[in-house]
This record gives C-alpha cells, structure tokens and sequence, in this order.
C-alpha cells in the first residue's frame, strides 16, 4: 500500500511514438528519481497521444488534482509539436511569441540560422516562465504548475536542474532494497507480516530474472530512515530463519 | 495529428516501481508493438500506483472508452499484488479459487511445492476466462474486454501470443521510417505541406542523437501502404530538393 507524502506530482507523456511502442519512455524514471530526492511522490503517469484536445483536457484534469504537472514531449519546430499552443489553450491564455525566448535562441543560434522553423519554438503561452536548456538552446516552460519539458531523453534530463528552485518538495523519499535468492511465494506470508506491522512504509516485492539469476528484490520506501531500518531488520530476521542467501541488502 | 483506427486499446501499468522511477516500463513498448501487428492501436497508457481504489476507478473508466484494456503486473503472490481482487471488484464479481487455474498449477509445480504464497495466485474474479502462461505456469486472466497480464517483462511477451484469438483487431497498423541527416528545424515547414496533403496518415517527427550522429527520423504510419507510399514519396521529393542526406529509408 502506497502513502501519498504532503508533494505529489503527475506526469504527462505527450507522444504517438511512445503509444506506438516504437520508442520506449524513459522520461519517466528519470524525471520520478530525481523529484523522489527532492520529496515529491509521483501518483500517476499518462501517456497521450498528440491530440490537442486530448493534451487540454489530461492537463486540465491533473493539474487540478496534482501539486505538480510534467509533460514531456511535443516542444520542438515541427507540425506534430503541439504542446505549447494545448497549453495555452488549457490555461485560456495567448499563445504568442515569448520575447525572451526569442532573444535566448537568437543569441544561441549563429547569425542566419534562427529561420522560421525554429522561431515556433518560441511561441509559447503568453507570460510563460522559461526552463533553460543547457544542451539545445529551446528553452521549455512552465505555467503555474504545469512544466513542460522536451522529449529526447538527454536535453528532458539535461533540464531538471534548473528546476530545482521552482519545485518545493516534502522529506526526501528514501529507499532501501534487499535482494534475496529466493521466489516470491517463499517470502509472501513473512512480508505481508511486516507489512502489515508497518503500515505507513510503502515495501514492494519485484522478482527478478536476470543473468541467469533468479530472485526477489524487496524495496522499503518511506521519508523516515528509522522506519525503514526498522523494517529492513523484520525482513532480515525471517530471511535468517528461512536461511535464504542474500544478494544485495 | 492521430486518427483512431476502429479497434483501439488502453493499457494500465500497475505498481509503484514504475512510479518511483526505479524500475523503466517495457511493458508498454512490448504490447502496443504486438497489438499493432494485430490491428488494435493504443489510444492512452496509464501509470498508476498499487492502490486498489485507483485500480478500479481506472479500469472503470478505461474499460467504456477502449475496445480493449490491458493491465500489466499486482497478479504475483505477495501482499503489494491486489490487480486480481480490485478486478473482481471492478466488475462486481466474487474474488475465489479459480478451478481452472488451481488445477494448472497444481500441475505446474512438483508435490509438495504448490504451497500457500503460490496458492494465492488462483484466486480471481468468478468464471475469469485465463491466459495460460508457457514461461512461469501461473496464468493471466481477462473478464469481458480486460486482460490482466504479469509485469515481468520476459514473463509477459510469452503470453501475447496466446492472446490472438482473443483479441479482433482492424487493419494492421503500417510504418514506414525515413532516417534523415538533419535537424528539424530545416525540414519543419516541408513536413507540414506533406502532412496537410494527407491528413488521414500520421506523420511523426523525431530527433535523434545517437552514437555520434545528430539526425531527425519521419515515421509515417496508416493501415494503408498506398497512403503510405505517396506520402513517402513526397517526402523523399523535398529530401532531395534540400540536397539532405538519408540515413535509412
């Protein structure tokens, strides 16, 4: 059972290529891990297609029941970028030419090459707040909580620091994992045990299959350290009475 | 711009790995590349945590919009996997022993080793119709238009195929990639002609940086090759009028 912490935030991923399965997200990890450290819980993930009625309404929908929105994809100069102008229409605000978007890729670009396709790249809601971008210049954006962030994986990640001043998280949400050689159903009625002994950590059971190793990871969340010690300790104790090997803990 | 093919998909991707950011969704990738191959297009995927609320209030809503809805993972032996139980409850079914199931499984494993953890994984909605599993033995499940799959990955493409009559799906869904060496700036206004020359095929434009190489991929997609065909064409026409480079057509 999850516990939402105080910090929540959903995440928008806006792109045919992923519904497609041509592309697999990454955006997703990389954008939970790192609101995670800074104290805010993901609650939610959805992957929409590029249509701008479809995009209006998700972020209408999750910006209302999130503390923070993030989507991800549909920024760039081409016909299938549609966020900036969806955003604009959610918030009922112009969509218009940023000026200092403008400025910050005319001042990127080399004299000639700011052409007409990239100058859609800043048009954008009307009194937007920029996300610089260290990689590629185009700036993302963000009105009131919704942050929209590039697609390509590199630039998305590339981004996420200079967000940290406008994202204001709870406790940091730790995590620890304890890997066991063993299967699922060996351990099930011990964990539920301590789960049930422990009710506000969040503790998940994750076979793996991997390099011809066959085992459980078990991983212990909760914003208090204590809490999880305390937890790691019951699960260590019924894994030393089942004698089952340990991999990582 | 999308078009919706006339059988459509959702998928629901249960547990609170995905959300943490530790564990990346493969699952998505692996079923709609399959589910295209048969027709059905995904039209919206959804991350949620292992609440069973929001399981229910998810495949509630999601089941009346979808011709099909697919959920990956919660259906293993431990206490984090109620993906069966918030299923019965989603439909108004009694959560029992499956005859079915139990009578597989009993087979699956040796005496003696069919043990309480493993018994749980029999338990779902009444008169659940199964998806056998030829990797691990324990089976998915679906009830009308929903189709509960494991989360592991390996465990999962094992079990597509012995979906396919399960699951009537339209025209297959067609692709075709055309690779160029450029940026998208420099193609932007081009690939708009084309796609409003064609609006019932779906044009994607993606960048991509990889090993080295800095270049833009135009995916164009359609149940029809003939469609598809004439749009490549107008592509490779302004391709070829830039003067840019193809790296796959």
């Amino acid at each position: 059972m999850i516990k939402n912490t105080k910090v929540n935030a959903a995440i928008i991923i806006i792109g045919n290529e992923i519904l497609s399965g041509r592309t697999q997200d990454t955006n997703t990890s990389s954008i939970a891990l790192w609101l995670n450290s800074i104290g805010v819980k993901v609650n939610e993930v959805r992957v929409i297609p590029d249509i701008e009625d479809t995009i209006i309404d998700t972020v209408n929908y999750l910006r209302k029941v999130s503390d923070y929105v993030f989507t991800t994809g549909g920024i760039g100069p081409t016909h299938d970028d549609i966020t900036a102008q969806s955003i604009a229409k959610a918030f009922n605000l112009e969509y218009e030419i940023h000026n200092e978007a403008f400025k910050v890729l005319e001042a990127y670009y080399k004299i000639g090459e700011f052409n007409e396709g990239r100058q859609k790249m800043v048009w954008m809601p009307r009194n937007a707040n920029l996300i610089l971008n260290p990689t590629s210049g185009a700036p993302g954006f963000n009105v009131e909580n919704v942050f929209c962030l590039p697609g390509v994986p590199s630039i998305l990640k590339s981004m996420l620091g200079g967000l940290k001043n406008k994202i204001i998280g709870g406790d940091p949400i730790l995590s620890h994992t304890i890997s066991l050689k063993t299967v699922e159903s060996e351990i099930a009625k011990s964990l539920t045990n301590v789960q049930d002994n422990n009710k506000d950590v969040e503790i998940g059971s994750y076979p793996f299959f991997q390099a011809g190793k066959l085992g459980v990871s078990i991983v212990i969340r909760s914003e208090n350290q204590i809490k999880i010690d305390k937890c790691s300790s019951e699960i260590l104790k019924f894994v030393d009475e089942k004698k089952i090997e340990i991999v990582i803990r």
